[in-house]
């Protein structure tokens, strides 16, 4: 099928672009001697998971048990869910899952680790868990000077085994606290198997942390005008496109694409909701549910209704998750449809 | 099943508030001689859309043709399609679903009307066209000086039925704008059967335009934290929440949650992301796809892992969209589980 003959809006993904984008993290990996461990939070898909694994990933991360219990049922052994999971419902199924699969889980307090610890001792079976450092942008993550008490307490734990250190992003300024983590449980006694960062902004500069084991990525695989923005793909590294049609032209300088929140999520850069290909001096400015506000007033050329645009999205994630399918398009045909099968899964 | 089984995120759904909510919009429509036509983009469950029917609105909205024929399937044959249907594919399947159900779109363009044209002309069946007023936002919509010659040209197409005008927001401010279009068909001869008016900041100021026949109103069903920080309802209006639970506390002020923009969208009200029932003076200042910030350093009380708080969120409406149930709440009981059929149609 001719990807003219989709609907819009749908989500297009550049196989080309995207294959190019799986086998240079992979190269990089490969040449610096780390694990790559693909964030499959940005696809969703088993299938394209599939394709990561097959260029060499050890295993995937992904932020929820739901999404991991997708991967799992897909054949997805080695899962790491970087996350505090709480409460006695959530490590049950965390154990569920850790009967047929190596599941390894952070954990950022003494409180986390008793309840994993409760929940693998009533089945008797191991957990992995990985104490998370806390980074720069300040969300979860233990100070430095917790970390050993938190790992002499998951290895004194019968039930729970220290996996090592993870923490998000691995920016090479974070390195002075790392070593000094790593100092501190050196001291301590207690060793070290897995060192995982993560982050695409991170991701190519892992090699100035030789202390990292592994880097945990998502975005790369597509790209996003955040990614481009900040410098860290080119704009033809973009492997995802959202496509939209102009359903109104109501002002010279106003167009509205059929593209709104429920379709782009309202992630934005510097205000703006994505990056128009073929009209690279438009700015879409406002999101509602299903409008995109777009301000055409720096366009010499101008769209008119029923025109097919190609958006690049702010934040590909989060567009993964609104959606049911991706569409796989190459020399403009649709080579593959992917059911979004880990989409919406809020557990 | 008692709440305080739920999983979290979860989607809760306070029964008494909400049928409140539903009467007292109908009782105001009632009285006022108003047809009320509720949008179901805030809810998307044919069942409850079905409540709003029993308590007298007269058919529903939807902004997709994709929702439309969910709606449809479930047994609801008034349909509003309050938007530019743009495209040979989109505008056969409108014609499909016409053919077995009363449906009526809008138009702000001679080329939206064309298409129209042409694909009810195939089939040789007529389709319902109101014209769509512009508005104060500045989203779609004709200027009122078009208004004249759209209605002409819908009504001079053999499978075209000019339905009305149309306008979002009915803010009273809107009136004179409203009265010259009507004046100005009025004086072409062409006549008004309806003048559909929306949204939830309008709906009880109707009254003050005479003018309107109908309104369409979604958010009212359930309000959430921009309509009560508009004045627009109060806090115990508010019938959604979000249940979600405390997954780390790494620092004094600091408080992560287990819903970020997966879970409550990253719309926002003065730069926060809902309201914390349970600590009114917490601030939800920053959403991850699976994290939510929360600042705790104005609140005396403060949460501890594993705590479960309700959130109202910022918009109701796209919470709605990113999960796959509702649940809906009497006495802490779950009383009904709702799955979101018409969730994510971006068609």
């Amino acid at each position: 099928m001719h990807v003219d003959e989709l609907e819009t809006p749908s989500v297009l993904i550049d196989l080309d672009r995207m294959e190019r984008n799986i086998a240079r993290m992979q190269d990089y990996c490969d040449q610096h001697g780390l694990a790559f461990r693909p964030h499959i939070k940005t696809h969703k898909c088993p299938e394209i998971a599939r394709l990561q694994i097959e260029a060499g990933a050890v295993g995937i991360a992904c932020q929820k048990i739901s999404e991991a219990e997708v991967f799992a049922g897909a054949g997805f052994n080695d899962l790491q869910i970087p996350y505090n999971i709480v409460g006695a419902a959530k490590t049950a199924r965390l154990v569920d899952l850790a009967m047929y699969n190596r599941v390894t889980v952070s954990a950022d307090h003494l409180t986390v680790i008793a309840g994993l610890a409760d929940a693998a001792g009533a089945e008797d079976l191991t957990l992995r868990v990985m104490v998370e450092l806390a980074t720069e942008i300040e969300r979860a993550g233990a100070p430095v000077d917790e970390v050993v008490t938190l790992a002499q307490r998951i290895d004194a734990e019968p039930n729970l085994h220290f996996a090592g250190l993870l923490l998000y992003p691995s920016n090479p300024a974070i390195r002075p606290l790392l070593q000094e983590a790593l100092d501190r449980l050196n001291h301590a006694g207690i060793g070290v198997d897995v060192v995982s960062g993560g982050g695409t902004g991170a991701a190519f500069h892992a090699h100035e942390i030789p202390e990292l084991t592994e880097i945990r990525v998502g975005t790369y695989i597509f790209n996003d005008w955040a990614t481009v923005s900040k410098g860290w793909a080119a704009l033809d590294d973009c492997a995802m496109a959202v496509l939209a049609t102009v359903v109104s032209r109501p002002t010279p300088d106003r167009a509205i694409l059929d593209a709104g929140s429920k379709t782009l999520a309202l992630d934005s850069v510097d205000g703006l909701h994505g990056f128009i290909l073929e009209y690279p001096n438009a700015r879409i400015y406002k999101l509602n549910e299903e409008h995109a506000y777009v301000d055409l007033s720096a366009c010499d050329d101008r769209p008119v209704i029923g025109d097919r645009l190609h958006i690049i999205p702010a934040h590909t994630c989060v567009v993964s998750n609104l959606h049911n399918r991706l569409y796989g398009v190459r020399d403009e045909q649709i080579e593959v449809v992917w059911p979004v099968a880990a989409r919406g899964r809020v557990w």
